[in-house]
Parts: C-alpha cells; sequence; structure tokens
C-alpha cells in the first residue's frame, strides 16, 4: 500500500522568529515550510495545503495570495485574524480557524489582576515603595463593582466567569442582547453601549478588531463613562482611538486605564502613555501563558486530525464578521 | 418612668486620631468618653463599662488597667487583638469581642491582587513602563498554582475561597486537620507545615499573632518554601523573623513576597526590605476599603444591642488563644 502523501503546511512566522517554538510538534505529521515574508511566502506558497500563521501581524499574504494554488484551509495562532482577513481570502471557500480558547484564562486573569491593581491601589503602593514612603490609604473593594465586558465571546465570557466568581455584577454588550446568559447578569445589544459605558466601574474590551469595531471607542465612549470608571483593552489597540483615550485620562474625564495592545506596537518611547501615573501598560502579553507556544500547536495538531478526517475543523472564523460565532 | 442610664463607652483611640470616624454614630445611645493614652485612658476607665479599642496598636490598658473599676466587656475595632490581651484581661471575667468579619472580602482580594501580580508579572510591567519600555514576556497562569493559607480563620477561609474560585488548588495549615472543609481542599494540622510550604506556589499568613505564632516563620520556614514560591503577610509583622525574611529575598530561596504588615510600623525609610524588586509592600492596609471605619462602628453597635438585652456577645475572642474560635 502506498503510504498517502503528507500534506504540505506553510508556516507563516515573524521576521524575529520564522519557527516559533513547537513547530517541531509537527515533525513526521506534515511537510513544514517556512516563510516570514512576502517573498519567502510567494516561493513556499505553491503546493502548499496548509498555511499556519504564527504572526498574528503579519500583511505578507496579500501579495503572496497568487501563489496559493492549493491553499485548503488557514489556520492562526492567534485569537484575533484581523490582519489575515485579505478580501481574496474573505470570499474564498478556504476556511479560517484560529486560537480561540487558549488564551482566555490568562487573559481573565490580567483583567482581573487590573482590576485589583486599581482597586486596591498597588500602582500607587509600588511608587510609594520606591520612595521607601510608609503612607496609609483606604481603598476600595471589587466586591459588588460594576464590570461591562464589551464584547461577549469566549475570552468576554472567561473575563465573565472570573470577576464574577469575586463577587462583582458584570454585564456584556454584544451584537445581539441576551436575558438568560449563564455567566452574565445581562447581555446588552450594542446601541446600549454608551449607556451602560455609564455604569460601569471597569470597561473591558474584548472584542475582535474588525471594519465595524475599528475606531470605535472614541471621544464620546470615553464621555460616556463615569469619571471614575477604568478602562481596560486586552483587545486590539486599533478598536480605539488613540488621542481621544490620551485626552480622557489628561483631563480626568475616566478614571485609568490598562493597555496591553496599542495602535502601534511596540508602542514608542516618547508616546505620552507611558507617562500617566494611572494607566498599566502591558506590551502585548496579557494571554502569553508560560507554554502557550506549544499549546497551539497542539490545538492546530487536534484541528490537523479533524482535517485529515474530513471532519469539520473547529474555531471556524466567520470570515465576513472577523470571529468566531458563538454557538 | 425614669429613663434607664445609658452605658458609659471609653473609646480608646490613637493619639493621632482619637475619635476615628464613626464615632459619632454611637450619640445618643451611650455615654462616650474619649482616650488616646495611659493618662486619659486613667481618667476616663472609672465607670466605664465598656471599653472600645479602635487603636490596634494601644498598650495603654496595661498602665491603666488598675482604674477599670466597672469594665463590662472590651471591644476591638481590628481583628488582632494581641496587644490587648494583657495578662490581667485574660485572666478577668471580662469578653474581649472584635472585629471578625469586617475585613476579611477586602484583605482576601488583596491577597488575590497580590497573586496576580506575581503571576502575571505586573511588578515588572510598571518597571518596563517607568522606562519606556516595550519588553514582551511570558508570564504564569494562577489558575492550578497551588496555594498555602496558614490560620484557617475567618480571614483565611474568604482568602481560600476567593483563590479557589479562579482555580486555585488551596489548601490550609491550622490547629486541628480537617478534611471535609467546604473552603479548603484540605486543612492539615500544624505539624506538616513544613512538608505544605514545599509544596505552595504561594504561602499566604493569616494567623493571629499569639504566643504561640510569635516569630514562628523564621529561617527554617523559608528554607522549606520552594524557591519559585511567593511569601504574602498580612496578618501582623511579628510572627515573621524579619531578619530571615530579608535573607530568603537576597539568596533567593524564594522568589518574592507581599507585605502588608511589619514588625515595626511604619517600617523605616532606611529599610532593606523597601528595596527588592520581587517585593509589594503596602501599609498596614490591606483591609481597610473606603467606609471601614463606619462599618468597625456599626459592627459594634450591633454587639452592643446584644449586650444591653443580656444576650451573647458574637465574636468572643478566646483569650488564652488570643483568637475568635471558628464554630
Amino acid at each position: 500500500m502506498m503510504e498517502k502523501a503528507k500534506p504540505v503546511v506553510t508556516v507563516l512566522g515573524a521576521p524575529d522568529e520564522p519557527q516559533p517554538p513547537g513547530i517541531e510538534l509537527l515533525d513526521g505529521h506534515v511537510e513544514v515550510r517556512s516563510a516570514c515574508d512576502e517573498a519567502s511566502l510567494r516561493e513556499t506558497l505553491p503546493g502548499t495545503q496548509i498555511l499556519l500563521v504564527t504572526d498574528f501581524r503579519t500583511e505578507a499574504l496579500r501579495a503572496a495570495w497568487p501563489s496559493a494554488d492549493s491553499l485548503q484551509w488557514v489556520h492562526a495562532t492567534s485569537a484575533g485574524v484581523d490582519a489575515l482577513l485579505i478580501p481574496e481570502l474573505v470570499d474564498s471557500d478556504i476556511p479560517v480557524t484560529n486560537a480561540q480558547g487558549i488564551f482566555d484564562k490568562s487573559i481573565a486573569e490580567y483583567v482581573l489582576g487590573a482590576i485589583l491593581i486599581f482597586a486596591k491601589d498597588f500602582h500607587g503602593s509600588l511608587a510609594y515603595q520606591r520612595n521607601h514612603q510608609w503612607k496609609h490609604r483606604d481603598t476600595e473593594r471589587a466586591l459588588g463593582k460594576r464590570v461591562l465586558v464589551v464584547g461577549a465571546g469566549s475570552i468576554g465570557r472567561e473575563i465573565a466567569k472570573l470577576t464574577s466568581a469575586i463577587g462583582m455584577e458584570v454585564y456584556g454588550v454584544a451584537r445581539r442582547a441576551r436575558r438568560d446568559d449563564p455567566d452574565f447578569k445581562e447581555v446588552f445589544a450594542s446601541e446600549y453601549l454608551h449607556e451602560q459605558l455609564g455604569l460601569a466601574d471597569y470597561v473591558v474590551l474584548s472584542m475582535p478588531l474588525t471594519p465595524a469595531t475599528e475606531g470605535m471607542f472614541g471621544p464620546e465612549e470615553f464621555a460616556a463613562m463615569k469619571p471614575e470608571g477604568r478602562f481596560i483593552n486586552i483587545a486590539r489597540g486599533a478598536i480605539v482611538q488613540t488621542q481621544a483615550l490620551v485626552e480622557a485620562l489628561e483631563k480626568g474625564r475616566i478614571a485609568g486605564a490598562a493597555l496591553d495592545v496599542f495602535e502601534q506596537e511596540p508602542l514608542p518611547a516618547e508616546h505620552r502613555l507611558w507617562d500617566f501615573d494611572n494607566v498599566i501598560m502591558t506590551a502585548h502579553m496579557a494571554g502569553d501563558f508560560i507554554g502557550w507556544r506549544v499549546a497551539l500547536i497542539e490545538q492546530f495538531m487536534a484541528n490537523l486530525a479533524h482535517w485529515q478526517k474530513g471532519e469539520k475543523l473547529f474555531n471556524q472564523v466567520d470570515k465576513k464578521l472577523g470571529y468566531v460565532v458563538q454557538g
């Protein structure tokens, strides 16, 4: 019996990391090719059946697309697939899957940590500590405070679970309203966003970046928040109009922000955001727990097993919407 | 009908705060006297039926004790009553009650916040932020990590609830072992402390300061911890041999510490502890949520209602043990 040909997988990695850790798990299962930019992708795409995109920022596919003569499946090892969804791919029959689920719990822990830093003013305590200052303050409880999770997908849901678990009151905003959601006290439709922003102590962005959400957080949204409200973004920087956020912070229209994502990454060293006392900034790492790269490849291989058996792939992105639609 | 005489309450406050906020709630209910040191306490004690101690550090009672000619009840608006339990009071029939319950949830949030700061290295991120440095790192998950709560009283129990709620594995150490505890996976007897210290990712002290616990965390206890273990103290500073903690940190025998309490408070500005990169320090404020002072007086008044009706007081401290024994 002839051995069945192994599927050809092109790994599209970042230029500084063409072969992310974990890729070695593919050895023996598939034929692995490597690309990290337009030129190398153009070379590897012909004959490639599966494109495995490990660099969520890459835009190499757009130019290399014409070389995709055998492509049957695109998998992204990220939750966000915004950079990947070029019109040609969206209009094609090629399914796109993502890494939904891998980062959820880690991101939710990050959000809970940020909330507790704000509530307990650990931020302030660390500043006093640097000055060797003993400075007692009364601080807030998280208990009973209101969280608004904008984007009730799998990450938003996990954020709702963790914040509810410590006694916070958690509401959601999504495309469709729903009352009987197990993880949210209530999920409001998008048209209630402004009203809900005005009630929330913590506003957490956890929606995908799509044409519909790009720049959707601007001056009006920050103005709609309570002056005591804190803003947390673990989604994508481009959902927020950065200048509007800076102004809201400068003018005290909101009480603070925790930001893991930025319009421009890395954030330039001279950016105004670095210096706010009430802003916590991290380098797009909220979901990146130790072991995440291997977990991503393991998830891809689980989906590969489906593909090889001709079964339905899981985590299929609705390419028009730009994210995996919750069941 | 003659009006019943109002009970005489002496409020023993700190010299810089003889009348803490909330005391005004007592107006009309009791006759309030104020003291803030030995001399004033000696003057107000004669005829005082109830001593309301709002300064958990005060040692004024020892010298003023002979003036306590009518004392029937001592209430402390703190969880810890270590400074208050002079032998004369311990040997008397006078009940001592404390503020058990008021600080529990707030302290548990503080502990969870500290754990998430360590897990997500927010501490490191804030340092990079000050330098305008974009620095991606993989960080830990809290999920599945092992917490050892030393002291399974009402504060320890609340810490167990919150940390369990986010998926940590929570064990306790207490005087008595118990397997069927709803809030801990298992509570081990004290003789297993060292063994358990070696297994824990986070060690949290939440026991009272008593003659039995004073200085009980010394070189051997820190040596028993994992090098990756973090140490969190929200109990009392004197439970820990500070020099042993400093050495454990200096020699990397433990991975970090979050400290809200210190042998000497305020901690002197020149103390070595201020400067560790992996230490989070706060000014004995973990439990002090906004509104705590009023909550404390409300709790006292609830107990006062029991006292006035001749009913059993709640939160009675076992004076020999130095804390409220859990039911």
